[in-house]
């Protein structure tokens, strides 16, 4: 998310979310901390969504339920963040407007013209931001592909015409930076898919992101050609597609697509799949599939699976995985590392030149990437000819100054990652967590113990309840000495006539973790519950 | 681990461990069941390990707990292996026995040749094992190197004189079946480290695995001819390599290598730090300094890191939060991705060929790597011409059977992994797992009531305690509303007139659960422990 703020306006661009991190234990999404906008809620006249991938528009429906401002976008894009907005139930609460390529609108004061470019979505808009200061561009994700399946090349002339009139601030998605040369044409798939169409004797199943509107409508072209019908599995997939074949992005011809239910009635050289479970999530129907365990559709010798999608980084296990269980139940597997059978949608470093040539900043933000991206995109500026001093490399919360002339890192405002989890936007923090971390790693041991308040002799106990740390059958023996610790660390505490309930607790706690850690070299959590009656 | 059986003789080869997946949660290490061998103790006469890495020799000491037989490998193999077997006291109980390439002995009355083979670690054994069915050949982690570090290629000679006599099996190294042409000799590094030692201006930071002999040697030969010093950072670096000095596998010149506390006193330019760290495990050296949390380094700009490494799969997000940390701190980072400092220690398709070629087995057993690469070696031998009746692709536990003419599938023994948890082996099961994933997904949440025995009288409570679910202190009011669910759910039970304490408890169980689903969509385990007076 990125906010450009003019005297008292704001224009929002994208708001994106982001996966948890393996140690983000049950997190189920990142939003960005928003406190800046809600404290000049005022001042917002617009959000932007330059494209439907997640992690630009995933925030916005928590976004929406704290602020009030018109969005904007194609109108793929706002189908997609519409959906979301739906499963939140704040829909009407949005005002969406929709914008094409070459539209010049007034937001607020700011002048905005909208530029197409190339990226793994269909509908993706860069933006020419003009203000009294100057203009700035933001390129969105992209990639530039000259024969690109919708016929849309990126909007060179557009480009050209801004570098040509003076651009103050060029902000550069940054993904791709550190592969050499030109990303190939997403066009290029389509002799890989003709020949494994060709080669396929049974059914095939493809699967790939949902959003990858073009990708399909190359599975579709080569079905057509094959003479084979198509059926959609997977609700994001059939979602989709649903909102992609409504609004125009994609072209199924009447009669190839098919139900769910009709495959088993075809012959399997007359079947294709287009299926969710691209990144392996284990619920995504592919992987169910490669598990044995997808309600309708049993995976079987003669099968040809063509994972047309890369990593993303975090996800290489789950997917490995699934390829081995493909394997396994008798399918012939075709993915990248093999075959090559995807192409990337963000631009490599002589694109990324061409776009610093082209627009010719005076300054320069590489965005999109990690921070490692960021210095090399920087350092690729630099090559271009933009003096180091102004190239910015910002961080989330940095607030970055520009007059005509200048540019600096000028402060940084509250930014950062807010948890959600479950119905909670926020209140999952660090102490949830490490707690969360404990009990993964070794599980909870809990000692129960009731007292006489009158004379603080035991009612009752010490009984140990233990979940995650060790198989209670087979632990009986370890759970007696657990006992006898518990009324030792009590006798303690009574010798030294110290009978308050937290020196209590805090010496059984002690105790049992110096015991049990000798004992197994596990740390569970330990929990002394003590009751007076 | 693989064992060959013939009459009442076992020859064991290799006990590695496996690192546990995302789903282990708390596991340290997985080994694997040898219930098979305890069960035929009297038949073992030895255990061969082809070599030093974790998994080839990591399950050792398990192993060695549980059955006796004398060891086999080379020295530096059998350095690495004392090493762990002295971690956990028993090294005394092992016989070591140390072998060198072109040896040839007699374990019980299996003839054994030891054929030298490159790979990532030296010290690395193939093995011709002559039994009176046939010849096994098992060519243990390899690639072909033809300049390698040591001067020692491969020993095609061997290899092609066992061809020539005849091999009833091969079993070769499956994990770079999916890379076309061939590894690169290990020795092109030394032009990478030339340039990169000749550009830097600082000091030279490098990590790689400890057990990679040969690259550190390369990283040495460098430092030499740039006139810089070594120091060597981590305990497994400084532990491998002085042993690997010791034996000879790695040659330092006197004086060259410095203790860390000297490094400061030195010109930047005048040092190589050589560290662990290279899968940004979040303890090791490298990690540390990245984080600017270690004791005695501090990166700073003008520092040059080298990783020359790839990620062992699941490790690629670690690495790349330490190579962006390491940006932040001012360094300048090579990594695979940009410039290829790092080369594999396993055959391409075109090596696997020349093996396959070389040994001219009548079986074949495609070893080492995941299932969908045993599937893709398979097909590689049937194109080399093994018939693909003669080719068997084994899973754990399956016992494969030859003759002098026939080979099979022949049955299955007791197999699988053994999760390793602390001191605890074995222990943690299904149960536990299940428990930890819950935990970390949502913590618990305990429900406490104390009884009169006499009349069912709730004397004291509920209290309730969460761990791990929402921020206690933020969460009054929910506990509050719990806090009620649970006197609810009591009175349901006095109502019913069922005061059986599983039915109470199963009561509150469900109450709870539903409650705090609908409030926050988040499933703690949920805990009622019922204390009677």
């Amino acid at each position: 998310m990125w906010a450009v703020e003019y005297r008292d306006e704001i224009l929002v661009i994208d708001a994106g979310l982001m996966f948890p991190d393996e140690d983000m234990l049950g997190i189920d999404v990142v939003i960005p901390d928003i406190t800046y906008l809600m404290e000049h809620q005022e001042k917002i006249v617009g959000i932007i969504l330059t494209h439907g991938h997640e992690d630009h528009i995933g925030a916005l429906p928590y976004v929406i339920k704290q602020i009030t401002a018109p969005v904007y976008g194609s109108r793929l894009t706002l189908a997609l963040a519409e959906a979301k907005l739906k499963e939140h139930g704040v829909e009407r609460k949005v005002q969406m407007i929709p914008v094409s390529p070459r539209d010049e609108l007034k937001i607020g004061s700011f002048k905005v013209e909208f530029i197409n470019v190339n990226h793994s979505i269909a509908g993706v808009l860069a933006l020419a931001i003009h203000t009294p200061a100057g203009i700035i561009v933001h390129t969105a994700d992209f990639k530039i592909d000259h024969t690109p399946v919708d016929g849309e090349p990126l909007d060179f002339h557009k480009f050209a015409e801004l570098g040509e009139k003076g651009v103050l601030v060029l902000l550069s998605d940054s993904t791709n930076v550190e592969q050499e040369g030109y990303t190939v044409s997403e066009r290029v798939l389509a002799e890989k898919f003709e020949e494994f169409f060709h080669g396929a004797e049974g059914r095939l199943i493809v699967t790939t992101f949902a959003s990858n509107i073009h990708r399909i409508q190359q599975v579709v072209n080569a079905a057509v050609l094959h003479r084979r019908k198509v059926a959609f599995i997977g609700r994001s997939m059939v979602n989709v597609v649903s909102i992609a074949k409504d609004l125009g992005y994609l072209k199924i011809p009447d009669g190839l697509e098919i139900e769910l239910d009709e495959v088993q009635r075809l012959p399997a050289n007359e079947v294709v799949l287009v299926t969710t479970g691209s990144q392996g999530e284990p619920l995504a129907a592919l992987s169910r599939m490669a598990m044995g365990e997808h309600r309708r559709i049993t995976i079987m010798p003669g099968d040809t699976v063509i994972i047309s999608a890369s990593a993303i980084p975090g996800n290489e296990k789950l997917i490995a995985r699934t390829i081995n269980h493909l394997y396994k139940q008798g399918a012939r597997v075709i993915y990248e590392a093999v075959t090559g059978v995807h192409v990337s949608g963000h631009a490599r470093q002589e694109e990324l030149k061409l776009m610093l040539q082209l627009v010719k900043p005076k300054f320069f933000v590489p965005i999109h990437g990690e921070y490692r991206h960021l210095v090399q995109h920087a350092r690729l500026a630099q090559e271009i000819g933009v003096p180091s001093k102004n190239v910015f490399i910002a961080e989330n919360g940095d607030v970055l100054e520009f007059t005509a002339n200048s540019g600096r890192i000028a402060g940084r405002v509250s930014a950062g990652r807010i948890f959600v989890d479950g119905l909670g936007v926020g209140d999952v923090g660090n102490v949830v967590l490490r707690d969360r971390k404990q009990l993964s790693q070794d599980g909870i041991l809990i000692a129960i113990i009731t007292l006489d308040q009158e004379n603080g002799q035991v009612l009752a106990g010490p009984d140990i309840i233990s979940r995650g740390f060790v198989y209670v059958r087979e632990s009986e023996a370890l759970m007696e000495e657990v006992r006898a610790k518990v009324i030792e660390a009590l006798d303690k505490c009574q010798n030294q006539g110290n009978n308050d309930w937290s020196f209590m607790k805090g010496q059984i706690r002690e105790t049992l973790s110096r015991f049990l850690y000798e004992r197994t070299k596990r740390r569970p959590m330990i929990l002394p519950i003590i009751t007076e009656v």
